[in-house]
């Protein structure tokens, strides 16, 4: 059996669980690879507290386990890259500086496999890197940058090959799952929520990347460029956070047989993607309606095999290490002869907002007779289907209730909110709450 | 771009929807593997009533459209095997008999490609066949063979590489799924739910092969196979259907918070494989509790990544036929060069009765004060924990509760029984029900 030399550049959460199952895992490895698979060095700026994370042996780390500046851990990864021994680099520094996405162009450009979970500069700067990788004919993993254990990336490119994909919709952040099942589970609010995932050790001090929708933002757009071949800009994705979600919308979607989940939306249509990142109301019928906790669960609906969940851990160490190490016995089992890079077209992409859904739409309005004749009228004269109206929730001086529509576009909503607005100018109280309705 | 031809022997409904694809997706799949795939050759007893089932072309069925006895269809299968035109034959036929063993086995003998949805063939005679395959140096592609469209045969094969398949639990027949639903949901008995399934098409006219559980069986024996490489007898399964499931049992399970469903279940300890096809009482909590319909989900527990469920159509003719494609383009993109089949070791079958579960048991027994004390004293001192008793149903004579159990084996609870008997000998009546609980 031929060797198949690894590399780990970053040894943290997700490299060292890597490196635990390339050593734990040798013969299986062997076995399933047809090769030698072997872990022959690790770069990281703290081989110590490395090591003792997974208990690695310390000679495997650049620098003879002692802590390295920027400068050292510099030199021995461009050693790395131009070590003829070398067959695959697994990057698991993470982010999107210039200095990261180098490391991966100059691995791909030196002939070297790549494996990746960075899912941000592959939203951001996938194009170049596909690109290379094509052009040097070496292969690209990248499914550990997706829903951490779920084999998604695989799925599409491998297993569905007989078929084609019309819709991904996808819960794609374990974060905002967590934060919004809380929520609904406990009644609590969202800073509540907020609180106890961070507690939980599921949200960082600083959530905003989650709770904003930019994570989730980033898998989509990565599973547009595969099912699609779009090269879409991830810039371009209409993104919209879950922390206006209230509890009072919570407690509307359960009347209309929902819960709230912050959903990844994209169908493609002829040559445009409608997509956004956006909290929606799930039906309960739907499967995603029932993925709680920091759960992730991706649902496509193809045009042959109709509906598919995959279900499964989203992030954690050995979860995501364990689709790295997928990657690199699919490499090595193939010696390379991977044909895994979609050719990207320039696909425009829509906001999904131009595209027909239900939606539910949440009024808060004067109270007095009348109010929902006033407001159902105008929304039947913009051509829209009532599915339901809500109960009516009297505050003191206020009334609030919901409409959810059979499909119609935003542009028939805003319409109707505006011939409600000319018709009695004080009668809204702020802005209607809009939110899409997943069947 | 070379070529890759393709033969269908068989063109009933996967078989068809085979064709029709592969005719449909020309110029995707040429793309995806490669190679110009290419359909060249169809036979089937009954070309006209084929071509029309998906407006295929009669002129791609041998024999000029006309239907065929028994014998020419033979002579153009082996005028197929014998082409050396033909890179992939497509084995759509079906059943178990020598007549289509030997058209797979000789057709891995003459250098052909494989692709097959026979669960049955696989499941008993798996052992010749992969051998065949890996002596011949040829690819045996079984996608279709195990819940139609669901990708979980790949999942194992290539997608958990990095990883270990600790547990087997899934639903895997559509079938007895869709009855029970039925049950559940609408209070139906087993007798008028099988009349439901059988017409809304989900059940045949004899649906022995369903609702015994030996569909369900050859599946399981297959995953077992790929995911342990465990080269059981699929004889040597523990196999019970859903026939003796009752109203009743329904309404004990739901107060114990689950529902019962047909579950394949298989974990692997040391050198055994512990498995079993049989109703079981699964927690709501759990995913397959809220798999309803004839839709199929296979729960994956691995060693690093956790849980996976997979959720997808089971049957149907473009769903199988979309995971036969994706096997063709996958041969095909590797020019046959997949290492596919898993070595088989003799690992010993054990069944689930001598494993560890939680488990509910019925008791009917003669009703007067006091009874509950004794039947739960003689489980307690069997060392069987008790985690609840329901409540106790008092009919005219008798009456019926259930007690469930922390895990323990049937021996404890036969000891128990035997124990009440012994103490109290008129006390039960008829055999406890005893159904192992799913967490």
């Amino acid at each position: 059996m031929k060797n198949f030399n690894i590399a780990i550049l970053g040894c943290g959460t997700v490299g060292s669980g890597v490196a635990k199952i390339l050593l734990d895992l040798k013969d299986q490895l062997n076995d399933k690879s047809d090769h030698v698979v072997e872990l022959k060095k690790i770069v990281d700026l703290f081989p110590k507290k490395s090591a003792e994370s997974y208990n690695l042996p310390l000679n495997l780390f650049c620098g003879s386990g002692n802590d390295l500046t920027k400068d050292e851990a510099t030199k021995y990864v461009n050693e790395i890259i131009n070590d003829t021994n070398i067959h695959l680099i697994v990057e698991t520094i993470g982010g999107t500086s210039d200095y990261v996405l180098d490391i991966i162009l100059n691995s791909l450009r030196a002939g070297k496999h790549v494996v990746t979970a960075n899912k941000a500069i592959l939203a951001e700067k996938g194009k170049i890197i596909f690109q290379t990788a094509k052009d040097n004919h070496v292969c690209l993993g990248y499914e550990a940058s997706v829903c951490g254990a779920i084999p998604i990336i695989k799925a599409i490119r491998e297993n569905f090959t007989g078929d084609q994909v019309i819709e991904i919709s996808g819960i794609l952040n374990g974060t905002s799952n967590y934060i919004l099942s809380k929520m609904q589970e406990e009644g609590l609010n969202f800073s509540s929520a907020l609180k106890m995932a961070q507690k939980a050790g599921y949200a960082e001090a600083d959530p905003t990347l989650d709770i904003s929708g930019g994570d989730a933002g980033h898998k989509l757009a990565i599973l547009i460029k595969l099912a699609y071949g779009a090269d879409i800009d991830y810039k371009e994705l209409l993104i919209e956070g879950i922390q206006k979600v209230e509890k009072e919308d919570l407690d509307f979607a359960n009347e209309m047989g929902c819960t709230i989940k912050l959903i990844c939306y994209a169908r493609k249509i002829d040559n445009k993607v409608f997509a956004s990142v956006k909290p929606m109301m799930v039906k309960y019928e739907n499967f995603l309606s029932k993925v709680s906790g920091a759960t992730n669960c991706v649902e496509l609906l193809n045009k042959y095999s109709g509906k598919h969940y995959f279900i499964g851990k989203g992030a954690g160490s050995l979860e995501t290490a364990s689709s790295i190490v997928a990657d690199i016995v699919f490499t090595a089992k193939y010696d390379g002869k991977i044909k895994n890079i979609t050719d990207l077209a320039d696909l425009e992409i829509q906001s999904s907002d131009n595209f027909e859904f239900p939606y539910n739409i949440t009024f808060t309005t004067e109270d007095y007779p009348g109010i929902t004749g006033l407001v159902t009228t105008a929304i039947g004269e913009n051509k829209i289907n009532i599915d339901t109206v809500s109960h009516n929730r009297h505050n003191k001086k206020s009334a609030e209730f919901s409409v959810a529509t059979m499909p119609c576009t935003m542009v028939q909503i805003k319409k109707a909110i505006a011939d409600i607005r000319a018709k009695a100018p004080s009668l809204l109280i702020g802005e209607p709450k809009i939110i899409p309705i997943l069947n």
